[in-house]
Formats: structure tokens, C-alpha cells, sequence
């Protein structure tokens, strides 16, 4: 039987999230957001596992660490997203599926942060949704189980 | 009050779908997939108008049709996605939010389907999901209509 | 005799002037301008044929049409005037001259908007002067009908 | 048994022929060329429907439209050639193969010429032959036929 | 009252205008121009300052000078279009608003020449129309005024 | 009188086609398509001079001597054709024309095979149709001797 | 009352400074500029608190940590200076000003130190001027805090 | 003895400052810039020499009389800081140490105000500080005859 | 007399070796390239100190470390390879010479593997052959002791 | 069973070796190297054959010639590494394993030198050994015979 | 009669000339060079103008003079060679040829040097001679009127 | 005493030279140069060694023979002057100067032949000349004698 659980990762200062930049990103902190990813969770029967870490090292190890006993990553690497062949790798030496996403849409913001290194390694991408662009892949990840 | 309306609108080649690459798309139809969005704008009260067409220009006249009386569109716009300017500025010259959405992950195919002309003006971009990229935007919409 | 029919062409989303971005093109409708140029004409005895399309076909098929019975092309190919190889071909497809222009002044906006493919096919351009582009435009073909 | 129709279609201009630029294209008319083409079918048994259009979404129509019955499509695309990504992919979204052909031998012409969307997805390209190009296609299909 | 002052202000080698690459620039020489100028301010009721240097320092003085009791400056800064930020800046520096123009259509010649380093600080930009290119330009800070 | 001789002349590696890679080239041997392009050769009445060479200064002396009593050259240039500005200049610095062939579609293959040095010093171009290419380039010569 | 602590931060290798190569950073170690840091702080009142990282993410624990009670971050990240997008994400999510220096003239150096991707989110830069590129940034915060 | 003479050198439209963009450059003249120059000179008993010029070639002219008698130039060269490869060599060509700076910080301004064609050729740079940069490069003279 | 000791370092996701890609990596787990090594080096009278770390700052103080008493580095830098300029320095910042090698051959697989950022600081560079990359290093630095 | 024969196959210019430029390659001569090779074949049971030459076209020849009765090819290419598309399918065209060897360590060269256009089409790459890389190619060579 | 007038300018920093970096430009005066050019002309019977300028505006202006009765113009543009299309225009503007010159080999040195934007205007280019570059170049004249 | 030898070495299709494109070239035949260059030697007492070859290798070789009794090489490279890596080696490999020419004036050709793989090593270039770009290379060679 699949596990139920999911990581949710968070990477580099999404820790300041409420603190930062109010008009990208909002005022929503990062707590709210895993209270919120948590409720999402409990509606569709998940196990959120809820973390930030601004090292890049210890994103690759989380990683490694889903692969077993974990049925999805919501991963939202933060700048690591831009420059990390690193993070790259690690989703691509895991068996368990990793959705990128962002709070922002990227897309609208500075050149730098219309490459990702990480998308062509993972399952999909969403970005632009603010703090529902968490939910939004908790329900993909469901919506996968159920089908 | 909000109008429920919510058109998905469907570029070139999409018609060809199950028919076509079945490798990188499925063989699901676009009928197929018109009926899972019907299905859940149904379960989210939304009415969902749903269309396909391979001429740029009337993608772009759907979309300032979409300006009145319509409160989201969903735009997977196929090969335009990559090359136009004119869904680009049609896109911004309404108000009414835009959802880019892909079936397959861009990010892991041709280089020349990596940048969209699109995403920085839309509201945010969900790819890789299959059919599902469809109705996690759809419930996108339902979320912001909630919040 | 040359003919005094002047062809004003107008490309995709020119129909939403006025209701499009007012801090970039103003607040002036397309009837507006459409009346600007037909007042300008009388004073200068040409005869103002003016039009809009989203179809960048549209605007192939309508140069292909100018090339006989029509002294000058005034042609406002918005956001295809970025990416068309199809209209520089048009445009050098037909004898009579064609002159670009914008309402904005399209260099001091988007990276992408500041190359033109049609502009090396043109007689000139002209940018930046508002709905005076369109007059200013008409004055050239006066002008040179005098010379 | 494999059907014997031919489809031979033209892109954006190509209706100008004769009328444009005949330093580059020679001045022969596209009627001619369409005698020229059904002439070599007659002699080889093949079918030839010729057609012509302006709009990048027509041909995409008519590809598809190619994937049922018909045996080989020659393709002129014209402009289109070196800007569709939609083109790209209606001839990836068809079983029958598509030969891309030009008239004139496009690299020895300017750079933004020289790079076709569509010859990667093609079976084949002919180009700088005049005329003669359609004919070589034609034979080409042909000789698969026979082989 | 605004002012009725407008300069025109020339770049290096426009000296040399009527003896050099006739098939380009046409035979027409700067002190020509120079009449065309005069006449259409008096027929504007303008009061026109025609100047010619070939030193970029120069240029940037005189703009700097206009930046008081002048209305309106015509800038052909021919060479220097392309590889100045001292011009750039100039006109930035200064509330007058400049209108940069070309006798020739620059964007049908070498690469080197597509490139204005001037055209996002400046008003509008008119090029391709021989010497009519400045009284176009004369005409539409005639049209300013007037508006 | 012209001359009824064609070169075929062919280029590094070639002389391990049927051993070399046979997803991209086919298992046919160099020595059966020179059987074919004889064949082809009698029945246009041409006289075929079939060589292969894996020096590149070889090829520009083949091409020196075709300037002289040789009709056509037909030129697989293979690997030279992407790097050889030596072989650029040599097909100018004569007057017979020359076409140049690939066996594979290389526009479908890696991106250093998509540039042709030799392209725009050439008649034309054809690739993709397998040993058949250059069966249609030496159609391609007796439509010209025919014309 | 302001703070009149300021951070001083060191990234990877500058702990080497004296072993590692001494034509581009003299020999002096980065305990004696620890020295001179403290020392121009006890001349300007200012409570210098210095440290150095080999680790990235620490870099951005510290920024966060100066968010509050700290006047200002004089930070030479050295090799991540040119690639980490984590560091300018971290720079811009907090409020306290941050100088960048470098030892070296990085201008002077490889190709890859002449971008920083931190630069823009900075206050300023500093660099060249060995040791003292420290001490003028710390005269730098004095000088803002006296104006 | 070495010279306790220092040169300030301003270019290009330095002598707009506080007219122009005072949202960048702040309200502050060049004249009460060169009196905060000459206070800190005092101050540290540097004798100092502020000019400004438009001209390229007199920013030239004076590096080269700062050759003798003349301890350290401050340099900003505003616009031809980006552009010019003349005061590159000019820096070079002398044995007097310059520092380039800048009132705003470039970095974080237009991308073409990023690259620097002075700064390989400087002792180092200092932006970002406003009129506190001049002051500061003055300091680091002291500091280079103090050491 | 030199030391006889060896690092063999191993960046990101080498702990990972046997489950991750074995169509890139083979099935090897790091634990046997361990062993391998340790036996060469028994062989070869060299002491192998063989560590994994996920953590760029940590293969930073690992270099580091070796600067005493170490007499060569085997480094395989995984995906740091390609963007660590902290790593770069890492190797300039000491004496004793670092091998840069690859189980897989780097340059047969993503463009964005082929550069390098390390290379250049290395004594030099094994790639391509599986666990014997390793091997082959060791003999290397053995052949160095021996010359 | 496989052959025991080697070829050790050297470029353009390595025939100067120990004349040219010392301080790259050291005074060592291409007779002496080519001992040492015959000497690690001896010890390994290898049949060494070691050849020179100045022509692109003899090394494809020597490459085609290994195709049969050679278990391994040793390629220093020199200067046709970096462009030759022949050498790369000379290899390709072969069964049998090519590892490609430098002598310096080309990546801290000129930037020419960083790109290899065989490295995507060997076995493995080995650089920077001076001598060495070539014996240390040879043991890779019986390394892969004993595994 | 052809004007026997020799006009050799020289463009900024080269009155440094001894005075600067004599590694690359030895330690000849610029007047010992004019005496050497006085000398060769002397002995060709052309009578050498010789000046000097750090004015891009200033070679205009002396570029224009000899457009009449002067029978050619030795340009040694310094750095302006590798920036100004002002110079580039002011040789097309007039008949004189002009021979572009420089002392040091300007391909050995960096890569900005390598560009001439003078060198497609001129009838020829010599660099690396020395102070023989310039007589080099009065040769060359002195050829061109014997021919 | 110094070898009076010179050699003058040609490369691709100079053999063509009065056969091909005189419109570039010129009608005058190699043959006749070498005429040039052997009266030319005469007068300055050097002997000319005059040599044409269509084979990059060939060109190496020579070079490498000119190591030794020869006191220069005069080298028009042809094509491979843009492409060749084996020759900047080859002259890099050997004590003679090298000076590289050419008959036209490459700089105002195609953008592919501006760039010269051989500049960098040779001692200087000559360009334009026609015929005299031999001459005046001798030329240079005896003033270094006499120097």
C-alpha cells in the first residue's frame, strides 16, 4: 500500500515569508502556510511533513530521505531553483514524484528566475497561486492516488 | 456578483490529441478532457465553456470575449505558447484572470518549448499533470472566487 | 494617376484600445483614432480605408490586396510586428509603400518588443507620438505624393 | 492498398509569385507550378491537390487533414517555415510524412532564413530548385511508394 | 507660455550629407535641410535652431542647453545613435522632449546600425523619409503644442 | 556542348556506411548507392564519377577538377559540411554548379549538423530520403540539362 | 537609538587568506583584518562582529540573524558572489543595509567574477583595495548613520 | 615626496546633477559635491582638483596631465564608464592610481550600466553611496599614503 | 618525506550510486568504490581517506583540510562540478593537487554537464570510466610520487 | 578472443614535441612517449602501435583501420579536438573504444580548448598528466580487458 | 595630377607613447615615429601630415579634410578602432583611401581589441609591426600610386 | 648568420586565384604573384620558397619544415584561416615569425571570414592589398632584418 505521506520542502528564505517583500509575495508567513498545507492534508486523508532549511545540502538530503516511505515532494526550492544542478540530480536519483512550486509567478519577475534547473526533473510545475499554489499540489498528489 | 463562467480554450493541435504522441501526451481525447472539466466545474459551480481552435487569431478574440462575464480562463495554448506576442498583449488587455496550463511537462522537452511568451502575463502556470493540469486550474479558480 | 486610397491596418488586440492598458496607449478608442485618420485624409485629399484584425493572415491577405489601386499602406501590425516573417514578406510582396508604426513608443518598453521584423521591409517608422503615429503617418504619404 | 493522393501545400505570399521579387523566385506563376505538379502526378500516378493559404492556422487544418488518406504532403511553408512552432507540431501529429520545400535555396538568402521549425519534424527537405523543387518532392514520394 | 524654440540638432558626419553615398542618403546636402527646417517652423510659427557637430560632447552640451526655453529638440545624432549612453542620459537629464530621427531607414541596413542606444529615452523616433524626416518631426511637436 | 559527366562525390566516414550506425544511415553500402547513381545515371544519360575521400583537401581538389568538362557535382560532403569554410570557397571558385546531400534528415539530429557551411554556395539542397538523395540530385541535374 | 553593532561576513576560502595565493590577496591573514575591522569600529563606536562561513546557507542564516538589531552587513561573500541567487533573495529579505567588498579588484580577474549576483540588491560595492576595502565600508556605515 | 594633489574628474552630464532623475541621483549639486570633496581633503591634507567635462576626449586629456605631480585621480565617468575602451587605455597609460566610482549603484540600475570598461584598468570601485563615494575614494588615497 | 595519504572526496547524490540511474551510473553502490579504492591504494602503498557530502561548504573545509599532510585529492564534485566557483577557489587555495573525475563520461550526456568550473584549477581530469575513474586517479598520484 | 593490439594514435603538431613551448608541455619528446607507451604495453600484455600526423583525413583513415583486430584506440587529436565533426563520427562509426588523452591540462588553456568535439563520441576523456595520460590510458585499456 | 599629401592621424593615448607600458608598444616616441614616416615619405616623394588627437569628434573632423587634395590617410585610430561607427561613417563619407593601422599585434591582446568597427570601411589593415606598421602603410600608398 | 629564406605559403583554392570571383579577387593568377614575390625578394636579397595546397595538413607540415634555415613565412591560410586550430599550434610551434595576409579586405566580407583562428600567433596580419599584401609582407620581413 502507498503511503500517505508528504513532504513539503521549503528552501532558502521562506523562513522571512510575512517579513519579506509583502508585494510578492504577501503577508502570509511560513507557519500559516503549513497550517494550511496541514488542513489540506487532513481533507484529503495526507500526512504533511512541513520543513525549510536555507541549505542547499539539506534539501539534497530530505530528498534522498523521501524516497522511502513517501509518496510525493512539494518542493518550493526557492532561489536553489534557479542554480541547483545539485537539486537537479536528487530529484532524478529519487523514485518518489516532486512537484516544483513557487508562491510567486516567476515568470513576472526578474530574468534570473525564468530558468529553472529543477523542472525538467520533476513530475509538473506550479507557480503564481500564492500560498494555494501549496494546496494546489497536495491535491495534484492526491488526485495521482486516486487515479 | 462574480460571474461562475469559466472558459478553457485550447490551441493548435490539441484536436489531435490521443491520436497523437501518445508517448508524451496520453491517449486521452480533448472530448475526454472537456467532459473532466465539465464534470468538475459542475462539482465546484462553475459553468465551463470549453473550445479549441489552431488559429492564433481567434484565440486571441476568445480571449477579449472572455473580458465581460467570465471570471477565469484556463489556456493551454499549444505551440502559440512558445512564439506569441499577440496572446502575450491579449492576455493583458483584459481583466479577467488567465491560467496557463499544460498536460505534459514543457520543462523536460525541447529546448524551444522551455520559455513561454505568455506566463508573465498570466495569473499563474500549472504543467505535467496530464488532463489533470485542466482541473487543478479549474480549482484554482474555485479558490480564488473562495478566498 | 496615383490613386489616393490609403489603406490604415490595424493588428491584434488594437479592437481593445481605450479599455487596454491606459498608462501605455492612453485612453483613445480605435473609432477615435479611425475618425483622426479619415479627418486627416480630407484635409489632405486621401481617402482613409481603415481596419482591424486579430489574424496575422488577415493582415497578409489585406497588404496582398493594397498592391493595386492603393498609394500607401499605413501599417500598425502590433504585437506580430515582433515575430511575423510573414508580414516582412508581405510587405515586400507588394509595390506600394508601407510605413510602421506605433502608438507607444515600443524602445522604451519589453526587450521583446524593441526588435521589429518588418520594419527592414518598410519605407519608415514612425513610434511614440499617441494617435499622432497614424497622423504623422498620413502626412508622409502626402508628402511624398508631392515631392 | 495506400491511397494515391498528394497533397501539395503553400503557405504565406506564395500567391504573389510571379508578381514578387523574380531576382529571387523567378516568374512563374502558381497556377503554373500547380499544372507543373499535377503534370509529374499524372506521369506517376499520383493524385495532386494543391492549395494555398496566408493563414498559419489553415495549414495546420489542412495537415491534419492530410492524416487520413493521403499518401505524402509537400510543403512550402513559406515564412512560416523559420516561425511555427504550431506547424512543428501538426506535422508531428500526423502519421502521413511531409516533405518541407523551397524555391529558393533559403541559405544562401538572409539569416533569419536559414533556420527551419520544421525541418526536424519532416521526412526530408529540397530547396533552391525553382519549380523543379515541387517535382523532386513529388518524385520522392514516389519512389518511396516504389520502394 | 511655452516657448516656440526648436532645435535641431545633427550628428558627425552629417557635414559630409549630399557628398557622400548618394544611393543611401540621397544628394540632398545639410544646408537643404537646413532651408526645409526653417520653412516648415514658419509655417508652424517655429522657431527653428539648425546645428551640426561631430563631437558626441558637443551634443550633450546643446542638449543640455535646451533644457530651458526651448520646446522641443529634433535629434539626428547619426553615428552616436548607437553606441552612446552620454546621449542617453542627455536627453534623461532633461525635461524637453526630444524626438530622434534618421534619414534613412536604419533598420534596412547593417546590424551595427538596428540598435539605438537613444530611442528608449526619447519621445518618439521617425525614420526612413529623406529629409522629410524632419519636418515630420517638426510637424509633430507642432501637433504637441497643439494638443 | 554541355557536358554529360556528373561528379559524386562523397566525404569522411562515408566509406563505412552500412557498418556505421544503421538506426541513422541504413544498412546499405557505399558501394550499392554508387551502383544506384549509375543506374540513374544511364537511364538520364549522364555519366556517373562516383568517389569518396576522407581528406578534406582531397574534396576541394575533386571540386577543381569538376570546373572543367563535369556538368553537376553531387556532394555529400558528411561531416566537412558543418565546419568546412575551405569547401565554401572551393564550390564558388567554380562554375559548375553543385547540390548539396545528406542521407539522413540532419536538421532531426544533433544541433552541430544543422548549420551547413556549404549551403549557401550551392544550387540547392536535399536530405532525408536516404540513398534516394542522391538519386534526386542527379534528377535534379537532367531536369536542369532539360530546362 | 540605531544599533551600533555592524556584521562582518565572510564566505568560503577567506579563511585561507594568507596561505592562498598572495599576488591576488597579499599576506596578510583574516585574523589581523578581524583586528583592523575592530579597530576602526572602536574608532567610530561601532561594534564589529565578525565571522566567516565555508557554507551558503550560513551565509543566509546570518543576513536573517541581522535583521534586527544591527545597523549594517559589510559581506564578502567571495565565490558566491557570482552565483547565488540565495544570497540576493536573502539580502533583499531584510532591512538592514548590506555593503558588498571584495579584497581583490574582481574586475581585473576571470571573466566569471566580473558578475555579481548579489550587487543589485546591495547598498553598494567596494573592492581593490585589500584590507582596507573593509575599513571603508565600516567608515561607510558610520558615515550614513552621522547623515 | 609624493604629491598630496588629487584629481576629481566628472564626465558626462554630471553637471545636470540635482536637476535630473533626483529619485537615482538624489537633489544634490556638483557644486556642493565638489565643496564636500574639498572639506574631506582638508580634512586629510589632499589638495583637490574637481572638474567636469562632457567631452570624452578631455576626460582623456586630463588622465594623461595627472600623470605627474598628481597622487590619485577619483574617476567618475558616468555614461563613457560603459562604453569607452579610451579611458581604459588612458587609466593604463599612467602611473597614477584611479578609482572609478558612482553616485548610484550601477548594479542595480539598467543592464548596460552593469559592465564597466574602466574598472580592469582601475585600483578599484566604489558605488552606491551617493556623494558619500567621493568622499570615501578621497579616504582611500589617505589610507594608501598612510600605509 | 611526503605523506602517503589520499582524499577521495564525493559530492551530492554519490551516496545514492546503485539506486539511482543505473543506466548512467551502473549498479555499483559507493560502498564498494570505497573498497576499490581502498584496495588500489593498499596496492600502491597510499592511504585512502574516502568521504561523501552532500554540502558544497563541506567539500570546501574537506579541501581545506587536505592542505597539510595529504599528498592528492581524488575529487569526484558531482553536481558542484558545474557551478561551484567556491570550490574552484577551494583547489587554487591549496597546495596539494586535486584530480577531478566522473564515474559517467560528462560530455555525452546534458549540455549544462559539459563545462567545468573546477577543471581548470585541477591537475587534471579522468572521466568516463565507472568505478576505475577512481582507480585510475589513484595510479595516478602514485605515477606522480614515482617521478 | 579480443585482440591484445593498441593503436596510440597522435594529431597536428605533436611531432614538435620538446621544441615546442616547454613550459605547456615539458621538453619530454613524442619518440620518447612513445617508448614509455611500448613499455606500459609490454607490462600490461598490450601490442602497442603508436603513429603521428599532421592530416585530419589520415586519422579518420587510422580510426577506420582499428575497426578490426584493435581492442582500444589512444587519440590525442591535438588541435582537431576542438573542431573536427569527422574525428567525432570517424568514432562513431567504429566499434571499437577511443579514449581521448592530453597531455596539459586543456580546461586551464584558452577557451578554444575547453570544448572537445570527440568527447561525446569516446569512451573517456583523460587530461593533464603529461606523459602519463597516455599510460594511464593504456591501463584503462586493461583495466576494461579484465573486468 | 593625384595630390602627393599623406595625411597619417593618430587617435588617444598615443602621444603616451614610451611613457606606456613599453611591453606592449616598446619604447619609441610618437615623434620618433613621425620623423620615421617624414623619412619614408621623403624617399617616395609624399609629403606626410602627421597629427594627433584624443577627440573621437576631432579624427572627424581631420577624416573629412582629406577629402580633398589628399591622396590617402593612415589611421591609427587607438581605441576608437574597436567602438566608433562615427569613424566608420567618416571614412565611407569620403574617396581617400584610408589604411588602418596599429603597433601591436591587437589580435594577441584581449578580446575587446579583437573587433574593428573601422576595418570593413578601409581599404586595408596592418597591425604588428611596430613603428613599421606606419611605414608599412606609406609603402603601401606609395604601391598604390605606382600601380 | 640569418637564413635569407622566405617562404610564401598559400593555402585552399588560391590555386583558383584569377578563375574565381575577380569581382573579390582580382584576375590576376597565382603564378603571377609568385612572380611578384620572387622579383620582390630579389630586390631586398631574400629567397622565396613560393607553395599552394588545398590540404590543411600539408600546411602544418611546412611550417613545421620552415622551423629551421628560414628566416620568415609569409601565410595566406585561405579558408582555413577562420577555422584552423592545427595551425595556430603549428605556428605556435615553431621559432620563425609567421606574418599571416590577405588579398582582400576580409573584414568587409562575410561575418565568418572577420575572425582569424591564426592572428594571435603569427607576428602580424596584412590585408587588402591585392597582390601588394605579399610584397609589403616581405617588405616587413627584410625592415626586421635591417632592424
Amino acid at each position: 500500500m502507498m503511503s500517505n505521506k508528504v513532504f513539503v520542502l521549503n528552501g532558502p528564505n521562506l523562513n522571512m515569508l510575512g517579513k519579506r517583500e509583502p508585494g510578492i509575495y504577501g503577508d502570509i508567513t511560513l507557519d500559516s502556510i503549513a497550517q494550511l498545507c496541514r488542513d489540506k492534508g487532513n481533507a484529503l486523508n495526507l500526512d504533511i511533513d512541513f520543513r525549510q532549511t536555507n541549505h542547499e545540502g539539506t534539501l539534497v538530503d530530505w530528498l534522498h530521505e523521501a524516497n522511502e516511505g513517501v509518496s510525493g515532494v512539494v518542493l518550493n526550492a526557492g532561489a536553489y531553483t534557479h542554480t541547483s544542478v545539485a537539486l537537479h540530480d536528487a530529484i532524478r536519483s529519487i523514485l518518489t514524484p516532486v512537484i516544483e512550486i513557487h508562491i510567486s509567478n516567476v515568470h513576472a519577475r526578474e530574468e534570473f528566475r525564468h530558468k529553472s534547473m529543477i523542472a525538467s526533473a520533476s513530475k509538473g510545475v506550479i507557480c503564481g497561486f500564492g500560498p494555494n499554489s501549496y494546496t494546489l499540489a497536495i491535491q495534484a498528489f492526491a488526485d495521482i492516488r486516486n487515479s
